[in-house]
């Protein structure tokens, strides 16, 4: 959501022309005066299947922003669901407003009827600013939605899912490092513990890793600590700590210029989006430090796997079964980069772009 | 297609906040790598029914020109119907390009593609820079075609309903000002004799009407004029003459400064698009000069209503039958016109909003 430079050039082609449109099938806008919805939903592509992706509330401060947003998300599901293996296609939809203020049930059955328009093309999701009952609005407009709670017939929450999904990346990145995927002994920190993060913590504590726990919400580190026997490390403290294994699990960019210079993990595997501050410069860095990075888009992809499942009549056993393989694609995407001399993240697109080019 | 100043507060905020967008429900941006296709598909209303609405072929300097046009044209479409009654909403679609060297196949192939994933919520047909054979590679992806000829079960050339419907007009016209709606006698210009203005020639001599016609093109002013016993009037010779009845049939925006100071005739009746420059100011400028104006918009929208007959069964005489409803409306709207002190032009948007407005 960074502010960049408009040129006059770029100004008179805001979309087409837009450097993040990269590729976009469609980009939807969609307004209603009644309810003041403002929506843009991007389809970045529908090779491997309908385009899924979340629907998030913000307050940008303009089109452009949203825009750029919602086209670097849509791009970014393309890329999750392909390297998954998965027959989606990748979409997302912003909506412009304040979650806390402009927020009312009109509003989001009107955007279920927006959804409901593309008639499967775009299937969505929550995401950030939307919570159960705002989808339980957009669904009483549309069957094209999912990710949706077991109360209303969904799959329930994805979390255990998605950190099994973390786990496997994990074990596979501890297989290609030391040559056993056996975490016993190993020192992980888990930064951020949701329900993704303590998901983590329950699957490392049981098969004997030391656990260190970070988080701002003091409850939780005291809950979780207990529950498993986690150790606390407070605030920034856990970029110095000598650990095997890093987890970022809640915040983006904590991979960067400052923490780099810190860090003394041998793997970088967690549950967090955009862990690399920049995808490119970070990314290069961590090769040539050493550490091992399992791409983020793909060993989070736990909760997508998930939701597909549950487009096609929901079994856990089998989400989770699917959310295994992240250990074989792990291990494929180290091996290419290493071979290759590209990084991990490099690897993982590549991979997953010609995935959707051999379907067209 | 004109180029407006580009302030830096539009150009952050390029649709919702672009002066063009005035309540548009849907804007679709869409985008096809393999065959260059570049579309935007403007959705204004589908209040009254599916927004229907030509697609345009053109080589327009950027995205913002071809993003205004489409605009401009799907709110255009939106009033077009409902002043004529029809269950319709507005939409129109651009294409970017020269249609003479970007067109393919493919391209139109992938468009109506396009137009398919919004599950009739648009509604397609021919318009400048698009063709028959066009029209079938669209029709050959998605049912959500109209307009088409009557080789592939259409309805066929539109023109006679079209210039049936002017023909209404100006009769309820000539009513409103001389109280007979008898054209006999009277002094008819038809500028631009293609398809439509040839059938309005043989309306109005059938009915004994003195009529003049003018065009660019030698050869069917020749055809028409030994056809029909019509007169010839060169160039802009046009304007000085003295008539009764000005029937543009041709290019936009003749009714400008410039005629206004030239033009005797005591109403305008034709079946251009825009004919007057500008709405507001020559709006203004006919009512002052006593010249009753038929809004063109209103009276040409025969070709409207037969598509919308095609959509539901084609039957020729309901489509005429239904066409003749325009004699009614234009009376209606000449006289509110009167009574508010407002542009005939005004009073007929906002019959067509209220109308519009009531459905919601």
């Amino acid at each position: 959501m960074e502010v960049t430079q408009v040129t006059p050039m770029k100004d008179l082609n805001p979309l087409f022309g837009n450097e993040a449109f990269m590729g976009h099938e469609q980009v939807v806008f969609c307004n209603d005066e009644e309810t003041g919805l403002k929506a843009i939903i991007g389809i970045h592509s529908t090779t491997l299947g309908p385009a899924l992706g979340g629907t998030r509330m913000w307050k940008y401060n303009n089109e452009m922003e949203a825009l750029r947003d919602v086209l670097r998300l849509s791009r970014g599901m393309t890329f999750k669901a392909s390297i998954s293996g998965l027959n989606l296609g990748g979409g997302k939809a912003v909506i412009i407003g304040d979650a806390s203020k402009d927020k009312t049930d009109d509003l989001m059955r009107r955007f279920g009827k927006f959804v409901d328009t593309l008639g499967g093309n775009y299937i969505t999701a929550e995401d950030v600013g939307i919570n159960t009952h705002d989808m339980e609005m957009v669904k009483s407009q549309t069957d094209h939605v999912t990710g949706i709670p077991e109360s209303m017939g969904g799959s329930g929450d994805p979390s255990p899912v998605t950190a099994y999904g973390v786990y496997m990346g994990m074990k596979a990145s501890a297989m290609y490092k030391w040559g056993t995927d056996k975490l016993e002994g190993k020192v992980v920190a888990v930064q951020g513990i949701g329900h993704v993060g303590e998901n983590l913590v329950k699957h490392l504590t049981e098969e004997g890793a030391k656990v260190y726990i970070n988080d701002i919400n003091e409850d939780r580190l005291q809950t979780v600590s207990k529950e498993f026997g986690a150790e606390i490390i407070y605030g920034d403290g856990i970029y110095d700590l000598d650990m095997d294994i890093y987890a970022p699990c809640a915040l983006g960019a904590t991979v960067n210029d400052v923490t780099l210079q810190r860090l003394k993990c041998a793997i970088i595997s967690g549950a967090a989006n955009n862990q690399l501050a920049d995808e490119q410069i970070h990314g290069k860095a961590v090769m040539e430090k050493g550490i091992i990075y399992a791409p983020d888009f793909l060993i989070n992809a736990g909760g997508l796997i998930n939701v597909y499942s549950e487009l096609h009549g929901y079994n856990r056993d089998e989400a989770l079964r699917k959310t295994e393989n992240i250990y074989d694609t792990t291990l494929q995407i180290l091996k290419k980069s290493e071979t290759e001399g590209v990084t991990t993240h490099q690897a993982a697109l590549s991979i997953a772009q010609k995935r959707v080019a051999d379907h067209k």
